[in-house]
């Protein structure tokens, strides 16, 4: 089954809200079999609605909307939508009445004039009950195809698809028997090596694992080797993957560290549960984006304890006990300093294991010596150390994001060894 | 003058990459009076890149591609539009040579075979340098209009943007002058009330300030307020924007903190070096996320000396000073432990001002008496101390993230007071 996405706000367009929904829509679609061919994106206007959606649906015959559902005055999506597929606003009394108790449940005081509204349904309609914000979902069907309209505030996006639009698609899809064709994906993920560099050790593997295709996708988190098999069935889309992958993972070691979505901060903590470690770790120049990476991880826990920043010298010295002739001598971007952060973050907390990081982020600080994107990464395993240092490039939050995960995979790869 | 953007790659289609370069691209073309009027994200086939780039030069004459400039084989952009523009590929020596250079410069041995294709050009193509990487991007001139093609990696396509496409751009506009009108905003960033709430103090103000138009854009910061003006000159839209501005701010004081790309930590960090006062932080759910947002800030330093990530209740109370006794009473998500937090960060960085979070982020961790997303803040600010509790919906990160956003703006409000 083939889709088109319509994703629709004058602030998309203009650039000062960034499309997470679409990604989103198109994972969740893949999962059971429906391929996002095209994806467009419009501003608020009556008439740009109108042709971008009539478009997809000649096209498609099936579109989702997001967006233009809420209260305010250019939310007209419901409107135009309704126009296309012919059907009258009928203002649904039940669903006017359910708002009015959900704000007065909020606590937010009575319900403002301006959200009526949102209870006017197309006739005919199929409402999707959001139960997470106050602009329900729809899901229209008619001579021009099938649209469902989402809001765009992203979780409630999120879980209207999860719980109503999914099981409705998969439904329709065991109508439809034998003509649902999937798109199966399994992502090879490895930090620490360049896209160029990482293509070379696949090499000649690439053409022994035809049909199945590659996409090398390049992050602050590292390379990303994407693997798709195409139009087959759900089992023989997985074996095909497998046998794929299985070729792929000895040319590409030691780089790769997991699947999918499989995150390294997750990595290195399952592997220091296993082991029975606790970990603290120790930031300048990341400023606590390590530790925040780490605690993003549900259950972290249970192996993270906690962390000093110590952004100034004073606090790497009082907080880290970095000795200050050290940081004189060496400066605070130095091998000595980031092991010294190192120790004494692990000594502070009675952990075996922990994460240090200090370096140069910009955009000022840097000197011919050492430039701006020079990091010192240290890691402590037990008895084992290791310290290295590195030199990132971009802007100021691409060094920061590189120095954790290279923080990150020097943990993961001190517990290998 | 009106541009679409066609995205490409299959893995944004799939949703395995987030198309951050689109907004980007919107923004800045947007200040120099180029409108995106339609954005569209095709895969990397030859037939669906053909398609889209055709049908977008028919409509607008003038078009912007990202992705599929690398080295490796689903990089097939360059290849289609020099089709469609019915131009061949000559192999640029020149080009070679300093890309064989630059591969030896940074110290990764010499260029692997698959980037020699990255120096074909169609013929007669402008080549648009990039500094910043391998791929370079290419401005073409034809009978179908014009196309600048660009990298997909967000770095060098912002680089590229800035110092090769724009400034061709205005070259352009002012050879058409008089023609090109712009499109120009103005956003108030506001934190702490709802979209409907917001919507309602602005109220009849919005018919007074007609023909500008309002955009209630929400997000785990707050609710922005964006202001457009259409089709005006550059001074009559600076003009009418900021009588807009001038009389929305009195409707939403005290909800408003700034201005456009003013971020809310930078707002704090400028009105506490203003006072002379320092910064440090203590984190329990955040776990490192509020020092990462504060050192996101150029700067920061100035400010911000460093902070405690006390994840367990051990931490909380050997790092920071909490007493055992209030966390056994009150658990670790209270007010007397967020206050104990606050004060133990403040003493023992010696420093005027100071932040503390601690909350239930969930998913686990709830109980019926403070379910997942409740969180306890505190700020102190010289002698001013002020807590206080609130309950936050949505996933892990974005509770995190909301509660990042309340802990700031408690020390602004605390600091205005």
């Amino acid at each position: 089954m083939n889709i088109e996405l319509v994703t629709i706000g004058t602030e998309l367009l203009l650039g000062f809200t960034i499309d997470t929904n679409a990604a989103h829509i198109s994972r969740a679609l893949a999962s059971v079999g429906v391929r996002v061919v095209r994806r467009t994106t419009v501003g608020d206007g009556e008439a740009e609605i109108r042709s971008s959606v009539s478009d997809a649906l000649e096209r498609t015959g099936f579109v989702i909307t997001t967006g233009g559902l809420g209260p305010t005055r250019d939310d007209i999506t419901k409107k135009v939508l309704a126009e296309i597929f012919g059907l009258p606003l009928d203002l649904d009394e039940q669903y006017l009445e359910a708002l009015r108790r959900r704000f007065e449940g909020m606590g937010r005081g009575p319900m403002p004039p301006s959200n009526r509204c949102q209870a006017e349904m197309p006739r005919g309609a199929t409402v999707l009950n959001n139960q997470w914000g106050t602009a329900p979902g729809l899901w229209l069907e008619g001579k021009p195809g099938i649209a469902i309209l989402l809001p765009g505030v992203p979780h409630e996006m999120k879980m209207l698809l999860e719980y109503e639009v999914i099981p409705r698609i998969e439904g329709r899809g065991k109508r439809e028997e034998g003509r649902a064709k999937l798109i199966r994906s399994l992502t090879l993920r490895t930090t620490g090596i360049g896209e160029s560099a990482l293509a070379e050790k696949v090499g000649e593997v690439e053409e022994r694992i035809a049909p199945v295709t590659l996409a090398y996708l390049p992050s602050v988190e590292g390379v990303d080797l994407r693997l798709t098999a195409w139009g087959a069935d759900a089992e023989g889309a997985a074996q095909v993957l497998e046998r794929a992958a299985g070729e792929l993972r000895p040319a590409i070691a030691p780089y790769w560290y997991g699947d999918d979505e499989s995150d390294l901060a997750a990595v290195l903590l399952d592997e220091l549960r296993r082991e029975g470690r606790k970990l603290a770790v120790a930031e300048s120049c990341t400023g606590g984006m390590l530790g925040e990476r780490i605690t993003a991880v549900p259950g972290s826990s249970a192996v993270f304890v906690g962390g000093v920043i110590a952004y100034s010298d004073d606090a790497k010295a009082a907080e880290l006990g970095v000795a200050e002739p050290l940081i004189r001598e060496h400066g605070s971007v130095s091998e000595p300093v980031v092991q010294a952060m190192v120790e004494g973050v692990t000594r502070k907390f009675g952990v075996a294991a922990g994460i240090a990081i200090t370096g140069i982020a910009g955009p000022d600080g840097g000197t011919a010596e050492k430039p701006v994107g020079t990091v010192w990464l240290a890691a402590v395993d037990g008895d084992q150390i290791r310290t290295v240092g590195r030199r990132f490039f971009g802007g100021r939050q691409e060094v920061r994001a590189r120095s954790v995960q290279a923080g990150l995979d020097l943990l993961r790869r001190l517990g290998a060894s």
